[in-house]
């Protein structure tokens, strides 16, 4: 498969992103959200910020404490040498004895990025979506735009050491916005709304990632407003052996064509290395798979995609369609973001039924 | 607190009910759901039913395969000299290389026990609700029944290799059902619904199990219509060094009293010791907690509560009332079903507010 990244890339990396706090760093600016308003073409960010470190030896963790609506930014200092936790992810600080994560080393929130021509972007200076629920507490991640006539309905994930569930907030101007509240509890992310009704209901694909029985795989489920959602079914699982055998999830919001729903989608293998694949979807049933790419569409290749704040991934949470061509917005190393143009019918083509 | 357990316990033992399937035994008959249905008292038992070995040194794993909506029952056979199973716990045989559960030992599905006087019991000869989804090829499990207007609304853990989620059926009549799905995806366990709409609105107490940050602890949801949910929050957690240090989830359908909504919840501390315990919610606002319990006003005690498949273990899903009597019928020891008459007036004063 052909694979025309811009030459631009990266389009825009922590570097681009004025911090917003205080004494804080900006680590990354990817995992956007991507759609068309009103002549521009937005990006929303993943911002994640961090304090600038001090003391060396030292991680300090950012968390928004929220009481009655009021958040309030509250460090924590952990010592390097403290051995109830691990620190080797640079992503999250674990508790050893519970062998789980206890924190998040970064706080992120959602930054508009702004462009005429989809290569150029210019980083608005205030979030546009900022945590304010208890259940955001460690911060909202990786978003997803569906545009359901002017209404712009934006999933994401809402973070906290209660865990992470998927929030929902709605936009008709990237200025003002409507908070739905949890829309999926812990824990839950990656979730994509498809952009019309099926047959008088929405459905959405969503990735639990249950405890015990079960492994990170994409669900489907059903709502009549949006708001509230059932009939869950699994719906496409993790490969063994495969670039997408240890965690798979929904990437962009799927594109409506002849033959199906066509979902760009994540998955990573037992070497956390990120790739996007494709899977095609019943027109009517959206619940039906109908084929799947063998390999992987997008992997990382370039230095910019292998090396970063957690290298060797590519993840996309939106795509821009423009006749045969797919605009492949991603977030790259968990760090910048960047974009690759892929011919529709080719991705088409790889599709195997199963 | 004055704790009146029935003379008569336990009430059904797996000895009362005879096999669903040819070949198997019945190794419990518990965690039912209760409710009153045309001047009689009903329980929704879980019936697990397991094949009767035949040889040593092999374990026999019922599933059944579902296809098309036909179910199969379908044995698998593990040698307990494989080493890439666990087989120390009775309830589960764990995958020693995931570190989590890959099978049950016995297969859960629903059956009615019928009585006048709340005491006797007579076990209906075939399920009430037996695997029909794929998501319910390991069994159904842990019924709620909550009663609005003249229907009945039966929440219970579908459980498959996919996870653990939540499924919900209604009937007028416990002999016709019809299905409404999965209304939470896993893993979450422990739904009960309330039984009037607060606010134009339902609600239900769910318990989902996040696999990293986070534990199991209860959250509530709204709905219109009971079969879609969203607007998820954290409700009530653990309590470090208490009898509710390591698990809770919601118990019978909250009890409506003047000072508030009476939830009875069971909960586990870190030697999986089941206690059911006491919460009480906002009338108005079921999302604020007023006041708990502090210690458990139901705990093993007896014989049949400390010895049985899983020893030490009441786990109520259903309770009675009758002026200020609180009949808790619960499973003990994931065998058998007892009932416990308490004071509502007692559970209210032992309420400590938070």
């Amino acid at each position: 498969m052909k694979v025309n990244r811009f030459m631009e890339n990266p389009l825009v990396t922590p570097g681009d992103v004025s911090p917003y706090h205080k004494g804080f760093e900006v680590i990354g600016a990817f995992n956007a959200g991507v759609c068309r308003y009103n002549g521009q073409i937005i990006m929303l960010l993943r911002v994640a910020e961090r304090p600038v470190s001090q003391e060396s030896g030292k991680v300090r963790i950012p968390v928004v404490n929220i009481a009655g609506g009021q958040g309030e930014l509250r460090i924590i200092e952990l010592d390097m040498e403290d051995s109830r936790f691990d620190f080797s992810d640079p992503r999250v600080v674990k508790d050893v004895k519970k062998g789980k994560a206890a924190y998040l080393t970064s706080l992120s929130y959602l930054r508009i990025a702004r462009s005429r021509d989809g290569r150029r972007f210019t980083v608005d200076e205030s979030p546009f979506l900022y945590p304010e629920l208890p259940e955001e507490s460690f911060g909202i991640e990786d978003p997803r735009i569906t545009q359901i006539g002017d209404v712009y309905y934006i999933t994401y994930s809402a973070v906290s050491e209660k865990g992470v569930g998927v929030g929902l907030v709605s936009t008709r101007d990237f200025t003002a916005y409507t908070r739905h509240g949890l829309i999926f509890p812990p824990e839950n992310k990656d979730v994509v709304i498809f952009p019309e009704k099926i047959g008088g209901k929405y459905y959405a694909l969503h990735r639990p990632v249950p405890k015990d029985l079960g492994a990170p795989e994409i669900w489907i489920a059903e709502s009549h407003n949006l708001l509230h959602w059932g009939n869950h079914r699994y719906l496409l699982g993790l490969r063994e052996g495969c670039w997408d055998s240890k965690r798979i999830g929904g990437g962009a919001v799927p594109i409506k064509t002849e033959k199906g729903w066509l979902e760009i989608y994540h998955a990573a293998d037992g070497n956390d290395r990120y790739c996007m694949g494709a899977v095609l979807l019943d027109l009517n049933d959206p619940s039906r798979v109908i084929a799947r790419t063998k390999g992987p569409i997008l992997e990382p290749e370039t230095e910019y995609e292998r090396e970063g704040f957690f290298g060797n991934v590519v993840f996309s949470c939106g795509v821009l369609l423009e006749g045969d061509q797919v605009y492949i917005y991603y977030g790259v190393a968990d760090s910048s973001m960047a974009c690759a143009q892929l011919s529709l019918k080719e991705i088409m083509d790889a599709l195997v039924e199963i």
